[in-house]
Parts: structure tokens; C-alpha cells; sequence
């Protein structure tokens, strides 16, 4: 399929590569040079770019070309595009915007990229993107600056510049990407096809959607099923309000806001009301299975948290599943007498980690819940840190989904980093720990 | 007031102050010791403790007590509570637990310590508390070990394990508390008369609840209406499975979660649902005014991320003004051509800080709104360190309630820490910068 090429082209034309630093050609073709692809920087005017030599056309490129990046004015973007037809292209990303604010003339320009493309047979991811980046492939043909870490997350975005920004964050955050693609103006390539592009990417776990409006909807909910990796999507435009704004900015129609959530309900895509709540989710399921269904188990030496946590766990569509006769004898059995006998189960502010340990022990006799949180907060020189590694042991045991709140100063967040070095997620916020359960359930 | 010798004793006299290191009684009094108040030790098997003179009794102590501290045995609590009545005391902190788990015993021993209180004129605060910490005061009687921040925040919680771990999460996040009250189990002084203390502390400007169950509807309505400065409660317990939990608990009824809600719109208080929302709106309101009203007008280089703000902030109740053509012209003559002229305003991706800075001019002119967000997302070479330091010009011309989403890497976290540091609260999520907006205004 040529599309796979978006992914892993091992060639590259940047068509309008530039030798002026800082400029959209220049980042591209750089970006291009230091991945794992060949890269053929396109440029009349230039004798050499980045110590390359550059080619007047593509045309006169001896290799292969599995790709051509665009990054000319609007205006001659048919002409460069010809070019690549002529050569033999399949795939072509369009950089170059500026058609919708051109009207008439816009317009022009762009049957004549559709004709082109109709008459040699090219796909077009764009115009208007910012390129594709592809860290867990080490490719990069975007003029985004920095290098996002590769991961098992892939991220399309129908806005460039809120991409960039997420990547941005992602480096300092420590979230990877298999790959990031930004659907531009969606003249020809647009989501369902990425999506199912990235249901067949061995490098892709988890599929996050940025989206302002689907053109294609039947198309996407079709993707959306075909797919079986979890999908994240966030749909901006959904209030009324919102809708009008997301019109003005993307000059199309966003839809109506109960449509979207119904088919993303129907196809089983997570629907999440900004980019954290996205990324979060994104990261608990890159590395841990969906919880089967909305029975929580909640452990905490702090009966108050553990209650907050059980209002949040309701408010969240979660159960609490009482606690089956056989679990309360056994964990009568290493609790202190005053233990509460239910769950949300209080094991006591004095519980130190080997009672952590004994009551999760008993817990993975007994499969009465889909998922689990486990709260710990400071008390005296009770040490966080084993508690952590409690969890984590139990976690590799049992491959149980879980979220925890190790809440408290140096050594609580100590032992955060701990559990999310080994793909636990850790919260202040209890509402985030539930958040993350209730919405990446198995519906 | 006797009990404004809580939040100011002179001298205290520690019931049970032990040599023992790491010991509740231990670390009460060296706590004292560093604080601004006199301590004296009292416990008749030491002849000094931390190289202090210790008594046998508080009567033996010559100078007058504002205040006793008493962490002995549960059994010899009416005792020494006597002793501290005969030496004229008229404030007692129970610390000692272990009251409720004796059943007979334990009601007993409650009605005696009720009967020398009475005897003697005593009020007290607990039984079953951790002791308070007035950090803005400069004045710790708690077994906390730690130095929490002195800032305007005061906090009164009804778990004392709850309120430890926030106190030593706070110390890392740079969090101010003006005191920390731990209520315990309210055998006499409860949240009513303490809302009403901090009510007139003048180094409390946010009142912070962690509630379990409140004993008297009526006056902690009062005390909410009476006292002028905003207060945030977090109730436990409010979902049906989570209201028995929380019975499980605290042995008490946690009461019916649609009446506490009520109860908390009807006197203004802020709701939230967990500690990491308490901290953040005690944060916001520490620094900044109440928004007035529901009107937000949002300012973003970004489109989507407008639009996404956009429907959070009705999801949350907020209202999207449109803009006045008076405005509408006016930014006409800042912003460039393809502004979408609507609020969320989009300014264009290519906005520097100056784009930022004429935005807000035409805004400071023209009152149409209550409360701004304003959105950054980088942007090339733009310095959003620099649009950082627009955005906290306009706040101290204005006074304008407001949050950012300053989104992105190293440069961003730099241009938020600038905004945090003059008291704007900045965002990853534009869902927690429009929550806090919404359940801070005034209603």
C-alpha cells in the first residue's frame, strides 16, 4: 500500500529544501538528513544545501523517490507536483498553505493539485501540515524543531501548531511517540485511512486524535471498528459555542457535538475533554491492559482517601464491589482488628509495606475486580518507597490494572517515579487516578 | 476569646512530652520549642527533656498556660486535663487517640474528660487530632515533622493523617499554609467556631475544609454566611457506597451528599472533589480576586486549543461573550486579516508578544468579560517568556481574575513559572484552568 510509504519511506524529495536557516525548506531537509532515510533536497536556485548536493527538479534525481515533501509557494505547487508525477512519485506530503485564504485563486490551485494527482496517481497527505515525525522510526520530514522520544504512542492531528506544541511538552515530559502526523487540510489523505495505517504499525500501541471535523464519517467509525488498538480521540467544537468557534477556525462544519460522542461511544474510541486528559490515558495504556469491566478495588491506609476515592470511582461510572465473605476472613487474618471489612479497604495509618504486601497477597487469591488503586500517604518513617515496589511486584504478578496516589513530600514522590518507571501511573489528584480507569475500561 | 489562644498561644504546656526520640510526645515539644511560643515539658519520670526543665505536674510550673497539649495514655487524659483546669488553663489540644476503639471504656473516660471541661471552664479541641501548625505564625504544637511553608491558606481537617500527607506534599510544591487544624473527633470545639476563628485571623485569606460529617447543619451554615473570605470544602463520602465507607470510618453518619452540596451553594462555598482542586483554587484565590461573573474571554495563538477551552468552559457553566463590535474594530486594526473576529479570539499562530500585548490593550479598554484565559503555544523563535511577561503586565493594570495554558517544553515551564511566581496559575490542562475560573466566581 502506498500509504505504508508515509510511515517509512526510505527515500525522500523535500521540494523546496532551503539553504536559509530557519526556514520551513531548510528545518525539513535537515530533519530529513539526520533520520533513517535518504534525502534529496530539491532547489533550482541552490548549488548545495547542508553540504548536499541539490537538484534542480526531481526529475533529475537518479533514485527512487518513495515520497516528496512540498514546501514551495502555493502557486507553484502543481507545477513541483507535476514533477513528481512525471518521476514516478506515489506519495506526497503538501507543507505550502495559504490556498483557503487565496479564495478564488486558492481554489484554482487546488483542482489543478487534484488533477495532477488524479492523472499520475498521487496520494496527498495536506496542504497545510507540518510534516510527519516518526521517532520510533528515527524519520522526521516536518519542520518541527527538537526531537520527540520515541514510544508506542502515535498522535494525528488535525491542527499543526497544537501538534508541535504536545511535542514540545512530550520531550521534557518524557512521553514517546511512534508517530506524529498532522493531517493539514485533508485534501485527499484524511483519519480513517491513518487510522487504519497505524492499526497495522507494529510500532504504534495506543492511536490519539486530534480532531476539529470528520469529513469522511462513515469511513471513520468503519476505521474506528477495524482497528483493535485502543483509540483516544478529542473532538474541540463540541459546545455550541464551541462549534461556531471551530467553524470560524477551520472553515468547515464540526458537526454536531451528540453525534461525535455517540459514534465514538459505538466504536469503542475513548472521548477525553482536553490533551492531558489524552496523554494520560495514552501513557496507562501503552503500558497496561484495559480493565474487563468497572469493578474497583481500592486499598489506602488512609480511610478518608479512600472514601474520596469511592465518590470520585461512582461519580466515574465505576463499581466498588463489596468485599466476597472469603476475602474478609482472609484479610482479617493480617489486618489489625479495627480494619474496616469493606472496600474501599482501609488497611490503617500504621500499615507499613509488608501489610501492603499481605493484604495484596490475599488480593490476587481473589478475583472479585477489574482494576485497583492504591493510596499511600506519609506516616511517621513508614518508607513509601517499599510500598511502591510492593505494587509493582504485585502489578508484574498479576498484570491487574492499576493507578496510584502516592501523595505526600520527597519520598512519596520518589516512589512515584518508581512505579511510572515501570508503567504505573502516579496522582495527587485521585480524580485522575480514577479518570484514567473508568474511561480506558473495555466497553 | 479563649480560643483564639489556638492560633496565638503564649505558652504551652505539653502533657506527656517524652525524651524518647521520634516519640508523639517528643516531637510535640521540640516542635514547640522551635516555635514562637514558650513550651514546657511536663511528664513526671524525666527530670529534663530536650534540654529543657521538665515538671512533674502543670501545676508545678510557674508562669501562666494559654495552652495544654496533652498526649498521654487515654486513661489518664481526665487527670491531667483536671490538673491543667486547677492551674487555671483554659484550652486543651487532646491529642491522645483510642477512645472509641475501648467501647464502655472508652464512653466513660469521654464523659469524665467532659465533666472536668465543664468543671473547669475548659474548651477542648479533639480527642484523636494531630496537633495544629500555625506556620505564618510561626507556631507548631503537632507531632508533623516537617516545616511546611508559612503562606495565607488555612486548612481544617477532619483527618489528621489526610492532613500530614498534604502538609508534606505542600513543602515540595511550594504550597503557603497560614495553620493547619486538625479537628479530631470533635468532642467540643468543631468546625462552626474555627471557620469563625480563621474568619477573623488576619493571616488567613482561604479557608479549606476536608469534612466528614458535620455534627451541626445550622451553625456550620452560619459560620460559612458570617465569615467574609472564600471557602473550599471537600466532603468524603458523598456517593451512597462512599458515604458508608465513610461511616465504616469515622463511626459516624456521614449525612446525605445532595444536602451538603446544597448546603455549600446555598453559603458560597467553593465544592471541590479532591485535594488536588482544594489546592489549586486556594491557590488561585490567595492571589487573585473572585471573578465577578461567568464571562471568560479566551486568547490563544492556537485555534483548536481556543475552541477546546471553549467547551470546557460551558461544560463547566462559564459563558463566551461574543465581542462588541467596539472590540471587534479595535482588534481589527492589531491583528491580522484572517482573525476569526469572535471570542475564543485566535490571534494567528504567529503571534510574538507584542500581538499578545496590543490584544490585551484593546481588552483592558472594554469590560465585557469577568475572567480571561489566555493560551501560548510555541511558536518558532516567538519567546513565550516574553508573552508570559505581557500577560503579567495586563494582570497588575488590571486586576482581571486569570489563568494560562502556556504549553510546550523548556521555554514554556520557564514563561509558567514566571506567570506562578506573580500569582498566575498555569496550565498543561485548559480543563483545570477553566475549572478553577468557574468554581471560583462569585455566585
Amino acid at each position: 500500500m502506498v500509504l505504508e510509504k508515509l510511515l517509512e519511506p526510505k527515500s525522500v524529495a523535500v521540494v523546496g529544501a532551503s539553504r536559509e536557516k530557519g526556514s520551513v525548506g531548510n528545518i525539513i531537509f535537515r530533519n530529513c538528513l539526520e533520520g533513517k532515510c535518504k534525502a534529496f533536497p530539491i532547489n533550482p536556485n541552490a548549488e548545495e544545501i547542508a553540504e548536499e548536493k541539490a537538484y534542480d527538479s526531481v526529475l533529475d534525481v537518479e533514485d527512487e523517490i518513495d515520497l516528496s515533501v512540498i514546501a514551495v509557494p502555493a502557486e507553484i505547487v502543481p507545477k513541483v507536483l507535476e514533477e513528481s508525477g512525471k518521476k514516478g512519485v506515489k506519495l506526497a506530503v503538501i507543507i505550502s498553505g495559504g490556498f483557503s485564504e487565496r479564495g478564488k485563486e486558492g481554489k484554482k490551485l487546488k483542482k489543478e493539485i487534484r488533477d495532477v494527482a488524479d492523472e499520475y496517481g498521487i496520494r496527498i497527505l495536506g496542504p497545510n501540515t507540518l510534516g510527519n515525525i516518526l521517532p520510533a522510526k528515527h524519520i522526521n520530514y516536518s519542520f518541527f524543531e527538537g526531537e520527540p522520544k520515541p514510544g508506542k504512542i502515535s498522535f494525528i492531528s488535525q491542527s499543526g501548531a497544537l501538534g508541535a506544541s504536545i511535542l514540545d511538552w512530550s520531550i521534557e515530559e518524557n512521553i514517546g511517540f511512534s508517530s506524529f502526523i498532522s493531517v493539514g487540510n485533508r485534501m485527499d489523505v484524511s483519519f480513517p485511512e491513518l487510522i487504519k495505517l497505524l492499526g497495522e504499525d507494529e510500532d504504534t500501541e495506543v492511536i490519539c486524535l486530534y480532531i476539529e471535523s470528520i469529513k469522511d464519517g462513515r469511513g471513520f467509525m468503519e476505521a474506528c471498528k477495524e482497528v483493535e488498538k485502543p483509540i483516544i480521540a478529542l473532538k474541540a467544537g463540541k459546545s455550541e459555542h464551541g462549534k461556531k468557534a471551530s467553524e470560524s477556525h477551520t472553515g468547515g462544519l464540526a458537526g454536531d457535538s451528540e453525534i461525535y460522542s455517540a459514534a465514538f461511544e459505538q466504536v469503542g474510541a475513548i472521548e477525553v475533554v482536553d490533551l492531558g486528559e489524552m496523554f494520560n490515558i495514552a501513557s496507562f495504556l501503552v503500558n497496561q491492559k484495559r480493565p474487563g469491566g468497572d469493578k474497583l478495588c481500592i486499598v489506602s491506609n488512609t480511610g478518608g482517601l479512600g472514601v474520596v476515592t469511592t465518590d470520585l470511582a461512582r461519580s466515574y461510572g465505576l463499581e466498588i464491589p463489596d468485599l466476597p465473605e472469603k476475602v474478609k476472613k482472609e484479610l482479617d487474618g493480617v489486618l489489625p482488628r479495627i480494619w474496616n471489612r469493606m472496600n474501599p479497604i482501609d488497611i490503617i495509618g500504621d500499615a507499613d509495606h509488608k501489610r501492603y504486601r499481605k493484604t495484596l497477597d490475599v488480593l490476587e487469591q481473589n478475583d472479585f475486580y477489574d482494576a485497583m488503586i492504591v493510596i499511600s500517604t506519609p506516616q511517621g518513617s513508614i518508607s513509601p518507597i517499599k510500598t511502591a515496589k510492593e505494587v509493582l511486584e504485585f502489578y508484574r504478578r498479576t498484570n491487574t490494572p492499576i493507578t496510584t496516589c502516592f501523595i505526600g513530600g520527597r519520598k512519596a514522590k520518589e516512589a512515584g517515579k518508581i512505579l511510572e518507571r515501570e508503567s504505573i501511573l502516579n496522582f495527587f489528584e485521585p480524580e485522575n487516578a480514577v479518570r484514567i480507569i473508568a474511561k480506558s475500561k473495555i466497553k
